[in-house]
């Protein structure tokens, strides 16, 4: 299933050597894109996730539209709490909306592990039938949210100015919240694996929220349950990417995580990320997503300082420190992968020669 | 005016042996004291900022009730976009707003850096009130907003989701983006200068939005205004204290951009931000103000945690990592100010030998 390895994708994401940086765009399948948004006009955003012809359709069109070289699920971090057994609705203009959030220990308890995989098959369905329409052409990433960022939604029940609930439970009811890492843990562990049997090529963990965390705080309860994940899904061929949204302060904790690639927001340069992380796998990674609103040569150039600034050799994968912004032009995000397609090669020069002897 | 520096706050400003470790809040002045409740109900905010009379006792207010090492004079940072002609308004659970936002490089070239100190005339009255009231207790702190906070604001207009605006200007108009932080660095040289010829002891200055940028950004557009500013104020026994919310990565940048004190957030340990320092600077901060929601034992215990992660010396003031929230009970502020006071002397055992020989 998971047979060609020869993707760029996957060979940067292995720091084996590639003749260009590859380059895709979290949040690529979206808003911006006028064909996304003729197809959400017939569909609700939770029938579109739910529906896997919906959602290979989508997960597609970047791939067409834009040339990106990797296909990433069209889903959304929060199926994992609703599969679980809370109720989960998409407000237009204010995002998701938890109506049950948790609030006690017996909220926890309450939850459904049991017969999870059988609720989110929608997700493996997408899966197979985007991989046999992508036919091979670019890998496909799966992906889950982070047990914290997940738990950050499910207590918060929504958008939030301070956090004050979950920073009650992180501070004044960790045992409870440990709890429920724990079982987040389980989910996307169980989650990760079957997205893998399903055809995933990859995957990455989002941690939206990390940022929102005090440094002991991601230590004793992001860091162990990472640990624990990665180890978990392993497979052989198959990287793992992990996002800390807001917590570029802690790559050198992350140094000895496990995962293959590090996924890094626009506040760190690459060339500093790489060095907290010692060289110890890929970086992916970082425009900033506003820099999108910029003008095509703007954008170039900002893409010239980002391959400088993460420097020769291989192990880079171009993305954007975020998601991408609902209202980009999409000639702009057209910009930013040809921009890297045309830029990188001179950063792998050395590469190509040790490839090619 | 500056004469008694045996203030605790003082000494470990500048890293003199101290008995214990000094403690104050950001926006210990607000909304979370009853006593400031009580006024702000017969005054809107702009009032209260701009009578003396008023914002003097409100700034008084935490050194009696709480028994704060430092009183930080109650004002607000957008005073000198108003002084340089842009219409503010304070609008109720939505926060500050001009109706003028700046669009174009004649909006910049329409502020009227002449005259300014006469339109803020109110806040110098403020300060050698609120000295004459304090009697020399504790040191006051004047404070100013660094450029490029003020800038978001101006351009922004108000509350922001993704920037967009002013990260036009950063991407796309930096030449109009860098006169107007060279406008504002002229503002608040002349603005802190005066503070301190009134008697303020120290100045903060906050830079609460430096987070949004991308490390060349903040290099570029941040670091120079700030050294030029910070040697331009700069006033023998008056400390100068530095705020970067969100740019904990840049701490090690900031070694050497002449501050007295770097004032973290709670996204770094104490004993990595003064790490990242090479000890060169105080450190002030660096609770999560989330935590104050805690019962008073896990404040006291977070504390604890805060004293130890920076270690055995002095050159700590203890503060929280953002200012305080409206909802946080006096009681939990007052449990914060206390664990500070009770259980920092330990942490300073061989300075006070060193003090007393």
């Amino acid at each position: 299933m998971n047979k060609n390895q020869n993707h760029l994708f996957l060979q940067a994401a292995f720091r084996r050597p590639v003749p260009r940086t590859p380059v895709w765009m979290m949040r690529q399948a979206g808003r911006y894109l006028p064909q996304y948004q003729a197809i959400r006009r017939r569909y609700d955003f939770l029938t579109m996730v739910k529906t896997p012809e919906v959602a290979a359709e989508v997960t597609l069109q970047p791939v067409d539209v834009l040339g990106v070289d990797a296909a990433i699920l069209f889903s959304d971090i929060l199926v994992i709490p609703e599969a679980l057994g809370m109720a989960l609705k998409f407000v237009e203009g204010e995002g998701p909306r938890f109506s049950n959030p948790l609030r006690s220990a017996r909220d926890v308890a309450g939850l459904r592990l049991e017969g999870l995989m059988d609720r989110l098959s929608y997700v493996l369905e997408a899966i197979a039938l985007t991989r046999e329409r992508l036919a091979d052409r670019v890998p496909l990433i799966g992906f889950s949210g982070a047990p914290w960022t997940l738990a950050v939604y499910m207590i918060e029940g929504g958008a939030s100015r301070h956090f004050k609930t979950v920073k009650q439970w992180r501070f004044a009811q960790t045992g409870q919240l440990k709890s429920l890492l724990h079982l987040l843990g389980d989910a996307v562990v169980a989650y990760c694996r079957a997205q893998i049997q399903a055809g995933a090529q990859a995957i990455q963990l989002f941690d939206s929220w990390a940022g929102l965390l005090d440094e002991a705080g991601f230590r004793q309860l992001v860091l162990p349950e990472l640990r624990r994940i990665v180890k978990a899904i392993h497979h052989p061929g198959v990287p793992i990417i992990y996002f800390p949204r807001g917590g570029m302060v802690w790559l050198d904790a992350l140094r000895d995580c496990g995962v293959d690639v590090m996924s890094v927001d626009w506040t760190l340069s690459l060339g500093r990320a790489r060095a907290a992380l010692r060289n110890k796998m890929a970086v992916q990674g970082n425009l900033d997503p506003t820099a999108l609103y910029a003008p095509p040569p703007v954008i170039r150039q900002q893409v010239r300082q980002m391959l400088a600034d993460f420097g020769q050799g291989t192990g880079h994968i171009a993305n954007l420190g975020h998601g991408i912004l609902p209202d980009v032009p999409v000639e702009h995000a057209r910009a930013f992968i040809e921009a890297v397609k045309e830029e990188s090669p001179h950063f792998h020069r050395s590469e190509e020669r040790q490839a090619q002897p």
